[in-house]
């Protein structure tokens, strides 16, 4: 029988039909793989708390590769200061505003998350224990350190957790932070590991924290460390608990309410008595009040962006600043070249590096004024306010000037916070000129040589050789002996040394 | 002879071909016409200089119909204060920063274009100038206030304008700012009609402003007003002579060494004795140190939106706050919803209202006790450096009050520009207090009751009653003359009344 050639129209609609048939089973195909890449099956046994990152890296060669990469510190941020640069040589105002506390004696820009351990044994903020239960502090300073807190929070209970020295725990904590800090070992979920952070974030909004969305946790997960905190003496007898001072919310005067109401303080500075609030880091706060984080747009997002290996899309785990690459991390979003989003960013960042100088040079003449008020025989009466003023106003500098990035995520709180800081160092000033008057003193009150760093320590009389020698010697003969018991503890990761 | 019937494929591929002519075809008539409705070509003959706005709305009547809507004020923006206010009852502390100056008689947030000569009539500052050549005001005063003015310009010549007075012209200015200040009656493009604007572009870019693009003159045009200005009386031989003070560049600082170097003080404050620069709105300036300004977001873009009459597009005249219509501005770019885009605004808006009151504070202050300094005998050398950081202050502040819509344009340079403002009263309070110990005074300086305008106005000796009475005698009487002047003339808008 011979064939009929089938009509024109018919051919065409059959055509169609495949086509569209086609189309639909790839783009199954696609969503399958896209689900196979990003469903995170445990492809081997992790242990519960298994605290060295290696261990989690035979199975996430990608992500452990990526976070070792932490150790790179080639990039180097425009305006926020070099990883690793000496804070106080670069910028000696911060020894006066710190006279009386750790923070005046050592203070570098941060490094990658694979320094954490290194870099808290190194600073001499933490001392040179050369003993158990010896040193100037708690254990409290490990708990953003390691993978190793919250296996030890579970082994001694987080109470007797918080009982300990620093110095009692350095045989444990050995694994820089890492993977069990923010991942469930069975379904590699994102967790939350500190207790602290569950508490604040369900005093500050009210919610239980394992109701946030994954996107939240992409944020929330770094909120474990990189928050406003404070040791809390009074919750643990014998303890210092790290504690978020959010029940009155997430602002700089929020927080100051929380510690006022607590009658807390950090230190007194030495120079004018006054009570001081040291701020420590509050990233989490102020990212929610700038524009990326009212979009939802998370931590992750932009200092862990999606990158590939090959085929192999994956979340960086190379945190670091995303001026890095802008082109896995701004550009997503941006159309704007690098060169434009850099010149965009560092515009902020200068501005606010301004606003910073200009209220650390009126909380330096501040302190020096409210000595010689002092030495001019004022009374704790006439002082009072202006020492309150002080502690306001150094409140306001800190909290900006302790922020990582605070500058970009949010520049108008901070010039918010700034300006009204400002205006209190100025009110203290003017009183300061007032009592200094009506003590017989009307002349400008001098200040020393604060030109470097070594010259303003040793003007607070800190003797900063010795310190470094004993640090020197705790380094070579007590650190050793620290990864000797982690070795045979089986928590140190000897592939990652 | 019988038809063969056609190969499927030949079927498919004609179809094809035809489909892609098809596609070709409507995406050629749909250009041609967008062009249509793009090029402005006249519809009507436009005499050269024709400032009644009407005579050209017989041309374009959906612009002419949306600038007459200029007159509606219904939409009260949330945080910059609803047009038409009293600005200096909502906040009194203006009127001792102004004092010594017109400014502080009368000072009203301001109304669409269509009030443009009606307002300036009407304000306490133009006086009430019974016969040609009275009263306080140049002719300048007119400059931005009506297309007639490119007209007398042309008329008159530029220098002849300059040496009129305000009251000389008032039969000549009747129009409010329309057509003829942005538009070439014959091509209808975009023009610049204002000398100042083409010489001050020059000085600060070195630009020839006919090189500028559309997308430029979108800004350009409104930027012939929107600017800092000062009027200058060296130019001309017994003129005031409109000038943009930008030779070197658009900054607060830059405008600020124009203004020192040309030796420029706008009025000595009474109460302090400090020379004071009078900011008037850098919009311009501000916009350009702000995300839209750096992206290229013209004036036009947002203030006067795309918009339709049935099927007919064209660019709205009805000039005002973009919050006003969301969607047709904001939401073109930004596909957040109108609330949060709202929320946005106000936020910034908000935070620097309150620096701006902050600074205000301090500002007056230090006019008061500059004043008790005086009082207390304190010399001029003493005094000179803290009235030139009164000045310096002032400037500052009054850069960023007088602006616009800045304090959403371009948020964090306002709070810059505030926060070195307030450290500069600060320093001129501090400065101030140990001069009056110096000469005896150590108790803080008491302000007088400044709760309200009325209060301030008459701690300042001035007679607004009687100032109102004249106004409004001149309104009766005199403003009907130039009315009726204009409509001999033929300069009067019939149509516009």
């Amino acid at each position: 029988m011979k064939k009929r050639p089938l009509p024109g129209w018919l051919v065409f609609a059959a055509s169609l039909v495949v086509t569209f048939a086609l189309g639909l089973l790839a783009s199954s195909i696609m969503e399958r793989r896209a689900e196979a890449l990003q469903v995170n099956t445990p492809l081997a046994a992790i242990k519960p708390f298994e605290s060295r990152n290696s261990a989690w890296g035979d199975a996430y060669p990608r992500q452990y590769g990526t976070l070792r990469d932490t150790r790179d510190m080639s990039f180097t941020p425009p305006v926020v200061g070099a990883h690793g640069l000496d804070a106080l040589g670069e910028n000696p105002r911060q020894v006066i505003l710190w006279a009386g506390y750790a923070f005046a004696k050592d203070y570098n820009h941060p490094r990658g998350h694979a320094y954490a351990v290194e870099d808290v044994r190194n600073t001499l903020r933490t001392g040179a224990p050369m003993k158990l239960g010896e040193g100037p502090q708690p254990a409290s300073c490990w708990v953003c350190k390691s993978p190793d807190v919250p296996r030890l929070m579970n082994e001694l209970g987080i109470d007797e957790f918080y009982k300990r020295k620093w110095s009692d725990l350095g045989g444990e904590v050995t694994n820089h932070i890492g993977c069990a800090d923010c991942h469930d070992p069975k379904t590699m979920k994102l967790s939350i590991t500190r207790p602290h952070l569950a508490i604040g974030y369900k005093a500050a909004t009210g919610r239980d924290i394992s109701t946030a969305s994954h996107q939240e946790m992409r944020t929330l997960a770094c909120a474990q460390c990189h928050v406003e905190y404070y040791f809390d003496k009074t919750a643990v007898p014998g303890g210092q608990v790290v504690t978020l001072p959010w029940k009155h919310g997430f602002t700089v005067e929020a927080a100051e309410k929380y510690y006022d109401e607590a009658g807390f303080t950090d230190f007194v500075n030495p120079i004018s008595k006054a009570p001081i609030i040291k701020a420590q880091h509050p990233d989490y706060e102020l990212w929610q009040m700038g524009i990326h984080g009212q979009r939802g747009v998370s931590c992750a997002d932009c200092h862990m962006p999606y990158t590939t290996d090959g085929s192999q899309k994956f979340s960086s785990h190379h945190v670091q600043s995303p001026l890095a690459d802008p082109g896995k991390s701004c550009q997503v979003c941006h159309r704007q070249n690098a060169g434009e989003l850099l010149r965009n960013v560092t515009e902020r960042q200068t501005k606010i590096a301004d606003m910073l100088a200009r209220i650390e040079q009126q909380l330096v003449h501040a302190h020096f004024e409210a000595k010689a008020a002092w030495d001019a025989g004022a009374t704790g009466d006439e002082m009072k306010p202006v020492l309150q003023l002080i502690r306001q106003s150094q409140w306001r500098w800190d909290f900006v000037a302790a922020s990582h990035g605070a500058s970009f995520h949010a520049p108008l709180e901070c010039a918010r916070i700034l300006d009204d800081g400002l205006a209190r160092a100025g009110e203290a000033r003017l009183a300061l000129a007032r009592i200094l008057a009506r003590h017989g003193q009307l002349d400008p009150v001098a200040l020393p040589d604060l030109s470097t760093k070594e010259k303003a320590q040793s003007h607070l009389g800190l003797d900063i050789a010795s310190e470094r020698a004993a640090k020197a010697e705790f380094i070579r003969t007590v650190v050793p002996q620290w990864l000797r018991q982690a070795r045979e503890n089986g928590t140190l990761d000897e592939n990652a040394l």
